[in-house]
């Protein structure tokens, strides 16, 4: 599908006059129509829930455009559910789902009254030591196989999450003899699977599973999280999930194995890629360009706005605005300027000719982007903007500026007043 | 060779009551003999000069004791110059060695008396924009291949680092031509070798260059920088570069092609990797273990702490200290607690039986370590402790807080006084 832009290159310009490059921009209305309609996907299933991933997208404004919608938080460390919190998304609108957790998490998180997703039959105890056995409880499961495969994670069997069938059983009895009332479970399969059939496939799993929980345990599931793992289409060759005909067909699993079996739970998903993934622009400015051994497109984005490509190799779509209808006759390497050879955004790319100062606009970089930035040589991670349905912005993360670099130097006597000095 | 650790377990157990794991710690003696020999080594070099690389171990605490040894700082961003500032490091002990380099930086590095090195023929106009033409300037050499391969570098004629030699040749006419006096080269054509023969290698290369320099341009080179790319061993069974015989090799090159046809070049490395690597050492606890498909042992720490296994696949030893004397009986995954299945120190790695609440020394994490740390899931950077040579540590970085994770949100009024609620 060919790849749009929401804004145009003169909004582009007017925000960089108040914003410098690199930053992000977040299309409001997009996420907005997104959430929508996977809403009206599961709208069948009483009780259904999207926990947004707060690692995806940790940004207070997003996540409280995401409550208004409807949506909870999904959380995996203390500062996500401090984040939550202060969102005021508390009680069950928050889903902790970590793993190697400490009992402090396992406190925060009770504490704010959300739903604790175990992700070990060993992580038991520490959960006690934290809060107890809390009356509602969800355990991650991991199959070990599965009929979609997926880069990232993996093989199954070499995930580090979740618990194979046995241990699964184990953890909810032992759940259960220890004061536990309601259950769910939780997987995650795949990773950004363009696979429609990846959630129908996902809920016949978990929903026999919960057939046989109750078979066996005589625990009847009160919700189901399908979590994850529904991708989006970083390639403009690539065609974006049908999220309503995915709906529909887990509908139709859901009917066939939990309604026919005189079982209603709950379902929950994940969807912090699919929702704000394909909202997110990181934008930039040329810097110039280098013809040695090949031609290099430099800009002042790095890696460290933007790790996926260098992590990855994952493909990030570029539009040159003002620019689209021109010929693509240029082969660059589009690079940052940190030292080290991964800090490219795209290799070999078809781009129009650009010069010194062309704006750039990085597609795809809603979920994951300026989530895992770093400060490799000192780069300093970027200002994030929401762009209203209206066409106004609003700052709602700040670029770092060198103090914020400097803060945790603070205990070095040169540089205890970095920040009044910057 | 079989690693050993500067400290023991009951110094480590101090140090955790005052700093929580996961913290870093570098090892003062060991830096300085390290330096001490590289300094050896090419002592019989006049003007020679080791130059830190700055983004290896950007801690202002390390770059003072490396500059009391005598070493400079090579820096490549705003952030790396203000830091080499603050530590009092100016003039010509600093090398700007940068790409896709701002005006702004060019301006920077000149105003501090720093060496620029230039990386391509088309970023003289934004150095003269910046800073004009410096007196003393340096090029970055890229002839395309070279005789010892790399990993992480790649296919050299895919780097997007440096000059092939027909523009290296036509800067430097254009540099000559606009008043710059004196000059250098610079070229790094392999990462973390561990091959003894590269500097030597590299420095024919270059001599040979510098012939060819004076005999086509008729400038005669001032100094030459072989920049970094030596090794250290990360695994057990590999042996460290013995840098005396380097020193000693590359002396012989000089001699033949250098001293024999009447130049006397001063020799610049930045050998970051190399002086500071082996010597830091990231301390975490294990917070509990899982046996699921595989056998996965968990710490408190994560790729958010130590980024290059998950970035590179790197190998980093791990030693449990109290422990190096039992038998290697358990074959484990070292994982922190991401949502990130490539969140892990090692895969399928042999290691004595652990427990919860042991300490695990993660080696070698002394450069790009700490440096390349994120803030994914919103996990928090690690302190950093400098051991002295007489048993005591300072602390020479605290570890983030809530407070600093949430900095950037000041613009958004639920956060804006998150500094004091934290």
């Amino acid at each position: 599908m060919e790849k749009t832009l929401p804004f145009t290159k003169e909004q582009l310009e007017a925000w960089r006059d108040r914003y410098p490059t690199p930053f992000y921009v977040y299309d409001e209305a997009g996420i907005r129509a997104c959430v929508e309609r996977v809403r009206r996907a599961f709208a069948w299933c009483p009780g259904y829930r999207e926990y947004f991933a707060v690692k995806a997208t940790p940004t207070p404004a997003i996540l409280r455009l995401l409550a208004s919608l409807g949506c909870g938080c999904d959380c995996a460390s203390e500062t996500e559910l401090l984040m939550a919190e202060r969102c005021g998304i508390t009680g069950d609108r928050v889903f902790f789902s970590a793993n190697q957790t400490s009992p402090r998490e396992y406190a925060m998180a009770h504490a704010l009254g959300g739903v604790i997703n175990l992700d070990d039959v060993c992580e038991i105890p520490k959960m006690e030591a934290g809060c107890g056995v809390p009356e509602t409880v969800c355990c991650r499961y991991n199959p070990g196989k599965f009929a979609i495969g997926n880069d990232i994670i993996g093989t199954l069997g070499e995930s580090k999450f979740g618990m194979p069938k046995d241990q699964l059983f184990a953890a909810l009895k032992e759940l259960k003899e220890k004061g536990a009332r309601r259950f769910g479970v939780h997987a995650m399969l795949a990773s950004c699977s363009l696979d429609a059939a990846y959630y129908p496939l996902l809920a016949r799993e978990l929903f026999s599973l919960a057939l046989e929980i109750r078979e066996t345990l005589g625990i009847t599931l009160d919700f189901i999280d399908l979590s994850g793992g529904v991708g989006i289409p970083y390639r403009p060759e690539q065609e974006p999930v049908d999220i309503l005909a995915v709906g529909e067909a887990v509908h139709k699993v859901y009917d066939e194995l939990m309604t026919a079996n005189g079982m209603a739970p709950a379902l929950y998903t994940e969807m912090g890629r699919f929702i704000t993934g394909p909202y997110g622009y990181l934008v930039a400015s040329v810097t110039g360009e280098k013809r040695t051994y090949k031609h290099y497109v430099g800009l002042d984005a790095t890696a460290a706005n933007l790790m996926r490509p260098a992590m990855y190799g994952a493909y990030h779509h570029i539009i040159v605005p003002g620019k689209e209808a021109l010929p693509k006759t240029d082969r660059a390497d589009v690079v940052g300027s940190l030292c080290e050879n991964n800090d490219k955004f795209a290799v070999d790319r078809m781009l129009p000719e650009t010069e010194a100062g062309d704006l750039v606009v990085i597609c795809d970089a809603g979920a994951h982007g300026h989530a895992m930035g770093y400060n490799y040589n000192g780069r300093l991670r970027s200002a994030e903007l929401l762009l209203h349905p209206d066409g106004e912005v609003t700052l709602i993360r700040r670029a770092q500026t060198v103090a914020d670099y400097f803060a945790t130097l603070d205990v070095d006597e040169a540089f205890a007043k970095a920040g009044q000095k910057a």
